[in-house]
């Protein structure tokens, strides 16, 4: 390999104990055995209400095509701790798996599995690692994505983030995830072109600083790009200088026929704020009131809503390294965990009981349903044991207030989890990503609680369980202590 | 594409700005101009004295190999603005500039070019993106990396994080910049496939989970694993359980004439202090004191700090999210800025103002010197006119208080940057990844201040001008302004 930027296969993202383990599987265990592993977060970033479910596609991209090269077989002899037979069977690896999945673009919950993975012991050993990082990193983007979409009450948001994204993957996946949450549009060609993701983007302050004359350098502008005709105001002085000379290229555009909605500035320094509020009154005063303000520069729902809050005219945002570092909690904890086994064709619940209390987590093939009241709002989620039907379930226990019984009279029951992979087969075809994006979009405005998108305390959304599912479930902790 | 996973081509990683320019300028510029652009960075992250400075070799792979496939181009035809002979041209396209650079693996400080590209316009303007997301994302994960492991005291430090990484790249380039910035190895098998970075990796819960019996467990990793046998002891209860059964394994394997200096146990949760401190004494009562104590689960520079100075007992830290991610602070700002242009043959020095006075940029195709005092201590960098000689310059300018004038009598002066390509050819070849990462070892050893290095109101580095540059820079603000 020449070069790992051309040529790669994923499939050796992974951390090494997961081989370690694997192999240590394969000698031990006669006969292959079938294992559950649940995929589910601790806590929503940000102090939110709820998260987004992204990077679905990615996973069962990779799920499909993971195999190991002849280089990655002998990179793993030359460590020197794996069996040859085991190296052998790497060799001709195939994931065979079944994958129970959330819809992408759902909202969701901490302690709910979002993914099941049904396999046998080593295939779902090897698997975890980059399923985890497709879908924390996506995840995280999108949630974030969208608290700003929503912090900027229905103006325009876009992705400008990729120069301080985390390296390449960061910035492409990242700006599909962004656009999952709800934004507009990237600058980010790559995006654009594999995932068919609008992008948008004029010039920065080089365009400016290159022909040295302000003026000089908006007019040649205008003559390349009249219908996007967006100006950088704030290479030297904004209101004395950039604005002006916007206005005066505004005004030879007009007059040379141009229609004046294609017009507008970027502010990307300086008192937002205040500058667009100037920068506004100048431009209406000169007869372009359709003209567009732009504004980038350290953005996220905290800064937007402030500059709203102030009264900040702007009509469309750029938002970077805020957006695709989610630089205020830049870490999605989704986890990957064992909760089940086969023994004797049956598959028996596992549980990992810890010094932390939330870490315990929740055993056996489960079902999660989510349940909505007759208007339509989703008012809790439940887990059941497998296969339970809502006909049998007559009320719910909230794990952490167990005397309590809750009705589920007149509630409307959705099964999360849908099958998308079927012995290593994907079932679910590749999704066209504006219906992975309405699809969270219908959610937030029809199902999903205001109370539960609000930024500051948010309702906290219940995670409830059947009382049959609970009772497995403290069985096995009274067994294990 | 089928699957972008397993082809790609990273020149679309670019923000569209940078081919709207490009196409403008190709469109009314005549004749080829050559122009300079910097690479620097504003300021230091986690209020550290220093940064580290990595991602050189990934970006001259990527300027070598740049280029617009077939379908990159039909992509950008399909966007409907851009100019014909411009998509014909970038066909061709191959970067033909020249770079000068720091050594991969220099300590570096805010203001000064790390990087300047000297080539065509629109070259030097199409490579932007890229270039700043690879230097933004190593250089962050390098400082952080490097603050952990001194934290550390000489204690051994791997990186655990892909599975929170920033997707595929951020595990994989993110463990190369650990091992620059100082950490012993890396889980991330893709990293140790392609950097030759050190690997380890053992078990998760899930090993111990799957066989149900903790003992049963233990026993049959030590039989797979006896000489790398590091046994996960949190699954249950550490003290009661965990420690127990780890030593209870460690008596059969002696028993069986294994050596201990192998032996070792993990705790990834809990009070880490405490519960090292407790299996310590557990371990040496039963004549274990070899065996060692590894420790993960949230760790970062001031976690680690904290559990040293409770007395905790630990040989190795496996840090996980707060290093793969720089959580604490996961932007690093490096930003590429017009410098200079040619005009008649010569490079004219160019200049942003800025309402933000930090952002007011540093003109001219610079000379970089790191000066010494007589022991060898680096005291401060100096930015001079393009080759002006140490000779000629007698003392320096603190651009702060530029009232005050220091000798510059008995210092050593080391020129920073170096042409790594000329031409668009490498003269850099590619270097050992432990060469880079012991350049930096030294120069903290030998050349960085104690005071620079501290975590807490490091020294600031100066950053000086000669007079002659000085007085250059005054002289462009007084014209623009």
């Amino acid at each position: 390999m020449k070069n790992i930027y051309d040529q790669r296969n994923i499939s050796m993202m992974m951390d090494l104990y997961e081989l370690t383990m694997a192999n240590g599987y394969f000698l031990e265990e006669e006969e292959k055995k079938r294992v559950a592993f649940d995929v589910f977060y601790r806590r929503n970033p940000d102090g939110g209400g709820f998260a987004v479910f992204a990077g679905l596609e990615q996973v069962l991209e990779y799920l499909e095509g993971m195999h190991f090269r002849p280089q990655d077989i002998e990179y793993l002899r030359s460590l020197g701790h794996f069996d040859e037979r085991f190296l052998a069977y790497l060799q001709d690896f195939r994931f065979h798996g079944d994958v129970y999945a959330f819809p992408e673009g759902s909202v969701m919950y901490p302690g709910e599995p979002i993914i099941t993975v049904v396999a046998d012991l080593v295939e779902a050993q090897l698997i975890e690692t980059e399923l985890l990082a497709q879908i924390n990193h996506q995840s995280l983007i999108a949630t974030k994505a969208c608290r700003i979409v929503r912090s900027a009450e229905g103006r325009s948001v876009s992705d400008f983030g990729a120069r301080r994204a985390h390296n390449n993957d960061a910035a492409t996946y990242g700006a599909r995830a962004c656009y999952i949450g709800g934004v507009g549009g990237t600058a980010t060609v790559s995006a654009g072109l594999n995932f068919h993701i609008p992008v948008g983007g004029t010039m920065a302050h080089s365009w400016v600083m290159y022909y040295k004359d302000e003026l000089d350098a908006f007019r040649r502008f205008a003559k390349r790009y009249p219908h996007n005709c967006i100006l950088l105001v704030d290479t030297y002085d904004v209101l004395k200088s950039g604005v002006p000379h916007a206005i005066q290229v505004f005004q030879e555009m007009r007059a040379a026929g141009i229609q004046s909605q294609y017009f507008g500035i970027r502010l990307d320094s300086g008192d937002l704020a205040y500058l667009s509020l100037k920068a506004r009154k100048m431009l209406d005063q000169a007869g372009f009131p359709e003209a567009r303000i732009v504004v980038s520069n350290s953005l996220d729902e905290y800064t937007i809503r402030s500059i709203l809050d102030q009264g900040g005219q702007i009509d469309a945002f750029g938002v970077g390294e805020r957006m695709i570092t989610a630089r205020s909690e830049p870490v999605f904890g989704a986890v990957y965990k064992l909760c089940a086994v086969e023994e004797k064709g049956v598959m028996e619940p596992r549980i990992k009981i810890s010094e932390n209390i939330e870490k315990v987590t929740n055993p056996g093939i489960k079902t999660v349903y989510r349940l909505y009241n007759e208007v339509g709002h989703s008012i809790a989620d439940l887990l059941t044991k497998k296969r339970e039907s809502p006909e049998e379930i007559h009320y719910m226990v909230d794990p952490e207030k167990p005397w309590k019984k809750y009705s589920t009279q007149g509630l409307r029951f959705k099964e999360m989890q849908q099958l998308v992979m079927e012995g290593g087969r994907r079932l679910l075809e590749k999704e066209d990503i504006g219906l992975i994006r309405r699809r969270l979009e219908d959610q937030l405005q029809e199902e999903v609680w205001a109370e539960e998108q609000r930024f500051e305390n948010p309702h906290r959304h219940y995670l409830d369980m059947s009382p049959a599912y609970y009772e497995m479930k403290m069985q096995l902790l009274r067994e294990e202590s």
